[in-house]
């Protein structure tokens, strides 16, 4: 089984981190296809870099459409996540969502730790996926993902303050937001009361049990394949999806 | 790995159904074990009954406590859910609950059809999943579990035609929701046009990803494990897990 | 008319607590009737716990089917309560129910007050009873139920201080949650500001008031009366009941 | 004990027909005093003349306050009942307010089945009282007030039309809405299969276990007493009650 | 253009500071009208006042019936709203309803910083205005509409000290609530990190916009313009508004 | 005052449609600057073209930042609406928000009609716009785009049903969903019961009131102007202005 593990930001270290961490999580006879976006945002930090991401991605995909079993969508932000899940003929997981559902399994509320605002985690999880009644709470630390390089130790003892405080706030689980934060939990988890989610390693065991289940796309829909869009001044193979062909 | 799925009624053919589900959807290396309350109702078919057999399923998988690796709840009402799940050091997921989470990832919104009515269904998905922004309809058929067995041709053609009415409501996926239609999906797959979710086969799927992944039980909180609780007048096995022992 | 007060644990202390609270609150020509499960937790503190006492108390109401008017559940998790709504033939009120539908009279949103944790409650109160738009908080003191018999006193100035932490979060009554508190308002009402509600209390003029209005039952739905039910290996009375008998 | 059943429009016939239903609900000893406004609509059927109505519905109570033990609004608007609440030194309660919560004694959801549009019931069930979760829906038949008074049997079948409508969509139990049907419901419940509600008669029981439970008002926040206003150009009596007099 | 700016309060001061900000924000052509209501409360500050105040507002409001091409309801509770825009002709917007539209526009979640307790605003906001999903939070200063005329500058700064509260709760845009606060939102500005709202002048600008669309009001539903009702006792305008005369 | 109204779509005739609908709809002296993006789909009507689009829609805006006055997003998916928000430094609104919150200002409930599915909508206005207790419903009528240059008067007649439709399920207002339809709803009124709502015009008139409001952009949070972000690939005017030059 192939899984595309695609980042949305530019930074090859990212995807890296990313791809070691899925790796770590993936059964024997899955391969783990590390991606990085041609073009956009060297790290997704506002809205409009999202955006630009979104289409970054859709193109990244485009190139592996029909070539990779699943696909794993390796930025917290699960950044286009509805129009990857539609466009590609395969199934589609991203890793915020998958942390979120895997969380579900485990208690009745989660909570969720990153390093700064908490605003588009918020309207991620309640508006988007619809998982509002399930969160207990969002905490950002003061510190960045290029912290969470420097100096991990310190990123580490900051985000066991913040989960100490989701749990105080009715937290069963806590869900790790952020691709920088990938493959942190194993180092976090003796430290705290309640099991950290890594959404990488959720998607990756989400995507290998979908492909298992070897479910049909929905063929009517929102969420139908594309056919017959034309879409001019982008990238062949990305047009050539849109287009259905 | 041993997964213990648990039927949470006393007809044997029901837990062999769901059984059968489990082993055509578990992974080599899985080991499914099939298990049926000593006592409790034929049938769960009302509220009642489902209380009794929460009990009957919390004694069953105090049986099997520490010589499992995972409990599915074979029990389309998810009887017992966040007891059995706080109760069992392992992994516990129920076959509704299994099936919606799956749903979530194939599409926006989900349906679920089944037998009867409808009513328990919407609060188990809405107001204890919490899954409610995801729902977008159920539909109950007239024709009974006994129907199923005895005509299944003819439940399969009434099943098709509420699946259409889901799809035509806006839902991406549909969940069957019925232990006693567990294996029914691969039939009825190539009927409609959106992909139906088997709850037992989504159940096993989670379960071997989540006892990969490892993750410890919540260690504070209302999921922690029982300790030192003093429950008289039942089995000694399910009183000694409850005591912590 | 004859109420019974069926507590869900199997402490007699409590099951006497919650009836002269009940004996206090009764219009004369009510006449109370105390009963405690067979089997069951001594204390209900746990989610596994709760499924085994709603057992032991479908078990104990089946005991009492038709020979009583009206019941109330003196279990502040309002165990199986719609189980027993379904099942008995006579109107039943959870004691925490009472509190808060009583609560809605009194101006626009509770609070509640307990020992221990609050999480239980949110869910019964938001989710089960679908009345989270009228709940402005929940706060939990450390002492628990054996304190309160212990050394009252301080149980009672600890909750007094929880109590003006949610007027102040905007309740404009608090609810008493635990049977185990059953009594304590009188004494409380003076040092707070804003209305206490003991669902014992309220439960019972809830119910006298319900019994007055001689309701039918649904004659169809999820909270018609059973009918030909076959459970097997339980107590006869409540197969009995549950077949319809 | 002296129950206010204070009617929102200047039409004595229904203040009469609100006082017969109260009658008929009230236990030995609860005596019922009528009350019609001085000034206002004849009929509310629209949004201003239901702010109209609030006004006289205050000078009404103003000048029965301190004589009665409790006040039902026999208006199924519940015109300014948090008005009323805040202002009155004794419990009060309105007749759909009172239905809905009682309702929700007897199943999980209840509809309401009323003459005329049911925009503004929704409204008041779902986003002043909160009980949105409750509510299985709502239908008006397209009979009158007037039409209640000369063809009573007419009005009467369609009610039974709509309520069997509302029972197919989940109804457990159903709200009669308007004052005009007040008394209705024992003619109609042999008809139907679900428990039938009548505001007046469960705003009745609520006050008379309100009044027995003898709660205090909140003293803070905005259901607590007013006192010191200066409001000019209306009632004395009225202005006394505001000033705190 | 003429829009009425009606004050809901009988305080002639509080009418001129609101015509005033309405002016400053009013486009040439634009003629503002301020009327102050016969009756009523001097101050709204209960919800019985509140009452009195929309039936003294909606008298106000039909003598300029016909007579005027928008009103401005510059009353912070949007005392009657629904009543009047039911009522008039023309456009009708309330102040705090103006000032959380166009907050919308603004950012992702706005809060609101008012004097005195945020009950009724939260009310207000989330269930009669449905923009509860918008609403990041609210806060109240302890100082009254009195202090604000005395000591402005302390008002000020207490204000100021609310907002960065707010936006530390993750709003961004504040809405400043109370008709005593109009005309601040300029001086305040400089101080605080987010745009702040000033109901009055977003008002003024939502009903030029309304005016220039021409749209027609709603023919059916509860909006419609009442028609031949029959209202007595009250001032013959209004009940001339009302007739539909 | 320079109002720029971008298209998201490549098809130069629904810019000019928008254009026109925007002249209509200005006041003297506020000029229409009618702009299309250089790259993406000629229609949007998948949730991949929609994302793509998106980065199109950014890369059009960056061209003007600084040189008009304000944004109107004339694309009824309202697209990329918070990203063009947070990155430009004049108000933005889109053009369904904008009618929903126009409709707000006109009823309690608006109901959207389109061509093809609504679920794009209902996300769009429930969980992203928060909007959803405003909503009361929607409907999509068969016909496409192209048919609705084709053969205008079939187009019309079905969306007069469909909003006949809308107003049954308790409509006060109905918002015109789809650039294709601008300017269509002056010939439409004149056939339905309540008040249509044209997204270009609904927007010129907010962005006109927003300009002279003057309001400053949030300086804090998710929605300040991006500064100093790295994003390659992309157009240089892009970058420029998430780099914050």
């Amino acid at each position: 089984m192939r899984i595309l593990v695609a980042n949305a930001n530019t930074t090859e270290a990212i995807t890296a981190i990313c791809a070691a961490s899925a790796r770590a999580a993936a059964a024997p006879g899955t391969e783990i296809i590390p991606a990085t976006p041609r073009f956009g945002p060297a790290v997704i930090s506002t809205r409009a870099e999202n955006v630009v991401a979104g289409h970054a991605l859709l193109e990244l995909l485009a190139g592996h459409a029909g070539r990779v079993d699943a696909v794993l969508l390796a930025v917290s932000h699960d950044t286009a996540l509805d129009a990857a899940r539609q466009m590609m003929p395969c199934p589609v997981v991203a890793m915020t969502e998958a942390a979120c559902l895997t969380a579900c399994t485990l208690g009745g509320r989660f909570g969720l730790a990153t390093m700064g605002s908490t605003a588009s985690y918020r309207e991620l999880i309640a508006d988007r996926h619809g998982l509002g009644a399930r969160l207990s709470g969002l905490l950002g630390i003061a510190s960045t993902p290029q912290d969470a390089v420097r100096d991990p130790a310190r990123v580490e003892a900051e985000l066991a303050v913040a989960i100490a405080g989701l749990v105080e706030q009715g937290a069963d689980a806590v869900v790790l937001g952020g691709a920088a934060l990938a493959g942190m939990a194993p180092r976090l988890q003796p430290c705290v009361t309640v099991p950290l989610l890594d959404g990488i390693a959720c998607g990756v065991k989400l995507l290998e049990g979908l492909v298992a289940l070897g479910l049909p796309k929905p063929g009517v829909g929102s969420y139908a394949a594309p056919k017959g869009r034309v879409v001019t001044g982008i990238d062949p193979a990305l047009a050539g999806v849109l287009a259905g062909r």
